[in-house]
Parts: structure tokens; C-alpha cells; sequence
């Protein structure tokens, strides 16, 4: 049975003669390099600019115009928590607001000192008939969940995205989002007294650390049950990966996540335990998706240096262990994080798709120039999606 | 705050070995090529024959599949008509008929003389509830528009589109319009009525020209408001263009045209002073939109020579210019217009992208065959709109 890896090194793409990818020093990539086939992403079709969130539901076969509801159920889902269709889920901010709930810090301090304490405090709250769930994540970091009948994502944060203004009134977008709203405000007043003299901001402020006495929440997103890619394409697919987030857009589509120690999601992620698991995961899987988040980090700072070190890793630490090991292997990007602008952008992503009976492009370097004319064209993230499903025989032909 | 020049050459596309663009010597351009992104334009999508109208939306970022409700709106806005939401307008000819209402001449032998007094003497007329309003553009023709309740574009034209034909009967093409059509035929009377014995008409027979003695039209559409460029982007743009119907677009979605006089929108035009305009509006605009005719003309005409001195004229007296004022700098074709077809054709457009973080793709000459696999692969008008957004920092993220 055939098997296919499916790396996305987040953020991968960049701009100019030279980038990051061009400059890396990559020995394991470039031995396949000339036998693969290249190509362009745009992830969400050319001239637009793909969230995270959205560019992975395409990556994964999902065209997010039409299965993307908000990021908050990606966020409750990667941190762990369990959803219900129907359930409206968020991203929380512990801060720090004064008396005038006017926040003060929008992260009171990032110290994470107790975070879990708080948010385990809020959890298990009721509203009325609603029931609301809250897990911490990483530093002042949380998801929160709100579970009961009449839900609606159709509201304003109440984390007003900077310091100095008041915790926001959540709003609704729409008549049928009105309970949702007075729910969401209710929260509020609820998490204030609940986090104003909690027994952990007093540690924390004896500390010399800002309370941590509110918790803003943005993002809605409400969680539906669709259909799986075991469903879809009948492929049994797994997710590895340091971000939650990448996590928890896997569980949304059906795939089984594992958490790696030492898979961190960031520069320092240990991306030999991350191969380990993937050739593990080999043996039960038609596709392993691996998730590299570091390039994109480096890319939103501006840091060449970083971003070529981080590929120059993934080749010798990662790409070297795990390549020869399936039978289909593809790496790309989920989009551009060219170091030159500091934010995802609309330039195409790099493709190098490898399979010994591929269309060999003959270049001697997986760079974004080189990828230019490959013989793979330009592809949506669904329609590469779907290349890899023929290759792994579980395409549909359409008519006969 | 980053600025783009956004430069059409009309029917800029050509087929075969060599062609215009790639026989022009255009030193200017070439200085700049090595360091673009090339691409190609598909404008309506592969395989789409653009109309000039379609095409225009589309580069400004309108689907016409969405946007497009017939060319009489473009014509009359472009001809400096002021048009209110619900308005039918329409292409005009002032034409020559007998005295059973069949056209001798479409064009009334072209002769414009005292043409803008007739157009005159129909303005204002009142049929009914409806008020139509006439301007003389050039030669024979204007533009017409009926304003008032219950009228729609779902009528056949009054011009047959041929001589030797008696003036065509409007008719609904669907219930809604039965209204439209009476009062078109209504207009059909009055104007053979106040045109037969017109003392212009008389001058015109005594000078030895043929009467114009009926306007015949065509190209309904119906003038709806729609978001501007501005509500949509926030991209405060600007038109610059010698032929009507370019402006006329560019007021559709909003942008603000200026008349530079000596633009003329043939082969003549004064591309010097279309230079000096496109800089100064450099100051107070995000986008500059300049749009080249001559090119197209000479497609049509099969004039391969006149296209490519159109371009070496542009190059040496306009880009020579214009190019180092802006931060993007992108050329294209709205489409090709091949002297071998004398027509537009699917043949994609070529597109240069400059920018000084964009992929330098290396090419010596912009050329539509080193377009092909260019690193921007192939994009469709409102798709290369949406690249230009980002690169000015106006686009948005799909997610987060």
C-alpha cells in the first residue's frame, strides 16, 4: 500500500534572487531534488493572503470557503478539549485590567505563573442553560468553549486587541447571535469576580507579577462535525506537529493527532524525535502529515539567518531520516512569510513533490525560482491535496 | 506609504516566434526585466475571449461574472454622463435611413459634422415617466440614457448592426422589460420625427453628406452603484486613459478620472503628457491606472509594425518616465489582440511585476514566450488585482 509524507514547513516561501531557501545548505534535499517535480502554491487561489487556519483546511482537501467557521474550534481542538456540533469555541487572553476593567496588559506579563489555576477556576461555569469549558495552553494562552442550545459565532470579541481600552462588549453580528452576546457578557462579569481577589493573583502580585484578573476571548468559531478524509477518500491520516493549532485543524478533518515530546512548535522543536515518530507512524498511515512551524517565526521577525538555519535543520536533523522511507513524499509551504515583509503574503509557496515515477524536473535546487514552470504548474492547496490522493490511489475519477 | 503604477497596453498579447512586444526595442523596459516577475494573464479565466469592458473590471478586481450588466454604463460614465442607480444606458449611432426606416448608412458616412446638434435636440426628451438623456461622443456616436421607474436591460437593440436593414424593433427578452422596449420604440418615432427635416440635416445635404437621421442603439445596461476601490481596499485610485470606455470603467468601481489633454486613445496619442499626468497623480493616489490604446488598435488593423513601434513609443516616451516613481510597477494587456486575428483572442497576456523584494525571475526581455513559466504562473485580472493589493499592503488575510 502506498504511503505518503506530507511536510509543510510553515511560512516556507520567500521573495528576491536569494532566499532562505536558496541560500540553505540542504545535501539530503538536493540528492532527490532533480528527480522530483515542482510547482507553485497558492494556497487559497492566486492574489490571496491565507490565514494559518484556513490555508491548512485547504492543504488538507477542505476548501475553507466552504468548511471554514472561525479559528476558535481549530484552537479548542489542538489544545485537547472535546466538542459538540453546535459548540462555539474561542481563543483566551489572561490580562491584567484595573478597577475600570480597562486592560492594563493584554498578557499580564506573559509569566504563566498559576495560568493554569485561573483557568481552571473559569472552568466548568454556567450561564443559564450554557455550560463553558476552559483549558489553559501555553502562557497567558487558553480556549474556551461554550456548550448549550441557540449558540451563534456570529459576535464582536471582547478582547479588544490592544491595552489601554476597556474589555470590549461583545456584540451580535446578527439577530439569532443575541444570546451568545448577553452569554459572552456575562462571562465577563463572571470571570471579574471570580479572578479579582483569586488566591493566585495574590501570589502573583507578592511576586512582583501582574494579576492575571481577566480573560478576553476572540476568534468564534463554532465546531461542526463534517465529514472525515477516512470518510471522503478513505485515507487514514495522522498529524504531527508542535502548534496546536495545526493540531487542532487535523482533529476538526478526521486525522489522528499524537502529541511528540520535544515537538514544540517553535525554532528549538526537536525535529529528531519528530522524524522518530513519522517513520512510527508510517506503518499504520496512508499519509503522515508533518507540521515545521519555525520558518514562519523567523519570517514574521524578519530573520533570514534564522529562517535558512531552520531550514538547513529540517534537512539534516529531519529530511534525511524520513524522505526514503514513503513512497510519495511532498514538501511545501502553507504559504509565503517572506522576511522582507514580516506577514504572510500572497507570493506562491515552493512545491517539490517526489515519486519514483513522477516527472523529474531536473533541477538541481528546491528553490522558489526553480519551482517557477515546474511541471506540477500552480496548484490550490485541495487540488495538491488531491495530486496526492491519485498518487496514493485513492483519487475519484469523475465519469467513466 | 507604497504607491503602484498599473500600466495597460491594450491587446498587448501576440502570437507566433516574434512578435511585437518582442521585436520592440524598448531599452527601458529591458533595464528593468531581469529584476521583474513575469506571468501570464488568463484576464476571465483560460480559455475566455475578453471583451474590453469585462476585461477592465476584472483588472480592477471585479468579477464581471458578478459585476458585468452590459456596456451602455461604461460608455455613458465614460463620456462624462452623470448615471443614478437604476438607469438603462446605451451605445448610440447617429445613422442614415430612407424614408421606410431602412438604414443606408450605420455612420452616416462618419461625417460628425453638426452630429453633436442633433444628439442635442434628443436630449431631454420625455417618454412617459422616463427622461432620456443623449451626448455626442465622437464621430457618429454617444451615448444614451433612460432614466426612471420599471426599466431594465432585457432588450434587444434598436441597431441592427448592419445597413441594408430597417431599424430594428426593441423587444423584452423577458416580461420585467416589456416596458424598456415600448419606450425604446417610442424613441425610435420621436427621433425620426424631430431628426427628418432637422435643419442640421439640411446643411449636411446641401454640403453633401449623408443625413443623420436616426440614432440607433445598442449595449443596454443597467447602472447599478457598487462598492468603490475605496470601500472595498481603501485604495484610493486614479484613471488615466484617452478612450472613454477605460474611464468610464474606472468611474464604475470608483476611481477618480482625470482628462489629460492630448490623450487621445489612438496611436497618436500624447504619451509624454500622459507620463507627466500619471506622476504628478504619483502624489495623491495609492494606485495610478494607465491605460495605452494604440496597441490594440493596431492588433485589430493587423498592423504588426504600428504595434511594435506603439511600444517602442511607449517605452522610450512614457516607461523611460514613469517606471522609477512607484514601488510596484506592473504592465500587461487587458488581452491579446494578435495581428494574425486582427481580434481578441484566449491568447494570455504577458505580465511584468516590478517590485524590489519580488522574485527577479531574469529574464533579458519582456516577451510573452518568457512570460510563460514565469514565477507569478498564470493569474486571472481580479487575481493580479488582489497581488498588487497585498504588495501595497491592502490586502486581507482569509483567516488568521
Amino acid at each position: 500500500m502506498a504511503k505518503a509524507l506530507f511536510v509543510v514547513m510553515d511560512g516556507l516561501g520567500d521573495r528576491g534572487a536569494e532566499t532562505p531557501l536558496s541560500k540553505a545548505k540542504t545535501p539530503n534535499l538536493d540528492k532527490i531534488t532533480p528527480n522530483c517535480s515542482l510547482g507553485l502554491l497558492y494556497t487559497l487561489g492566486a492574489g490571496q493572503i491565507p490565514g494559518s487556519d484556513t490555508a491548512h483546511l485547504a492543504l488538507f482537501g477542505y476548501n475553507p470557503h466552504k468548511y471554514y467557521r472561525g479559528r476558535g474550534p481549530f484552537e479548542a481542538l489542538g489544545a485537547g478539549m472535546e466538542l459538540k456540533h453546535g459548540d462555539v469555541a474561542f481563543r483566551a487572553n489572561l490580562c491584567t485590567i484595573d478597577d475600570n476593567m480597562v486592560i492594563l496588559d493584554r498578557r499580564a506579563g506573559r509569566a504563566d505563573y498559576g495560568m493554569d489555576k485561573i483557568y481552571a477556576t473559569l472552568d466548568g461555569m454556567k450561564i443559564d442553560d450554557v455550560t463553558v469549558h476552559v483549558l489553559h495552553t501555553v502562557e497567558h494562552r487558553g480556549a474556551i468553549v461554550f456548550s448549550g442550545p441557540g449558540l451563534s459565532a456570529s459576535v464582536t470579541n471582547t478582547d479588544p486587541h490592544e491595552a489601554n481600552q476597556p474589555v470590549a462588549q461583545a456584540k451580535a453580528l446578527d439577530s439569532g447571535a443575541e444570546k451568545m452576546a448577553k452569554v459572552m457578557n456575562e462571562f465577563t462579569k463572571k470571570a471579574y469576580e471570580l479572578l479579582k481577589d483569586h488566591p493566585v493573583n495574590k501570589e502573583r502580585i507578592e511576586k512582583g507579577l501582574k494579576p492575571a484578573n481577566m480573560a478576553v476571548i476572540r476568534g468564534a468559531g463554532v465546531f461542526e462535525k463534517i465529514d472525515s478524509l477516512k470518510d471522503r477518500f478513505g485515507l487514514k491520516a495522522i498529524c504531527i506537529a508542535g502548534g496546536a493549532l495545526y493540531k487542532g485543524v487535523a482533529k476538526y478533518v478526521g486525522m489522528d493527532v499524537i502529541n511528540v515530546p520535544g515537538a514544540t512548535g517553535t525554532t528549538k522543536t526537536d525535529l529528531n524525535a519528530k522524524a522518530q515518530a513519522v517513520i512510527k507512524a508510517a506503518d499504520d498511515y496512508d499519509l503522515v502529515f508533518a507540521h515545521i512551524k519555525g520558518t514562519d517565526s523567523c519570517g514574521h521577525d524578519g530573520d533570514f539567518e534564522g529562517k535558512m538555519k531552520m531550514i538547513e535543520r529540517a534537512d539534516a536533523e529531519f529530511f534525511s531520516q524520513v524522505i526514503d522511507k514513503f513512497d510519495v513524499f511532498v514538501l511545501t509551504g502553507d504559504h509565503s512569510t517572506p522576511v522582507a515583509a514580516k506577514r504572510h503574503t500572497c507570493d506562491a509557496a515552493p512545491i517539490l513533490f517526489r515519486n519514483e515515477t513522477a516527472r523529474p524536473d531536473g533541477a538541481k535546487k528546491f528553490t522558489e525560482l526553480n519551482c517557477a514552470g515546474g511541471s506540477l504548474g500552480q496548484l490550490t492547496g485541495t487540488e495538491l491535496m488531491h495530486f496526492i490522493l491519485d498518487y496514493l490511489h485513492k483519487g475519484h475519477m469523475f465519469g467513466e
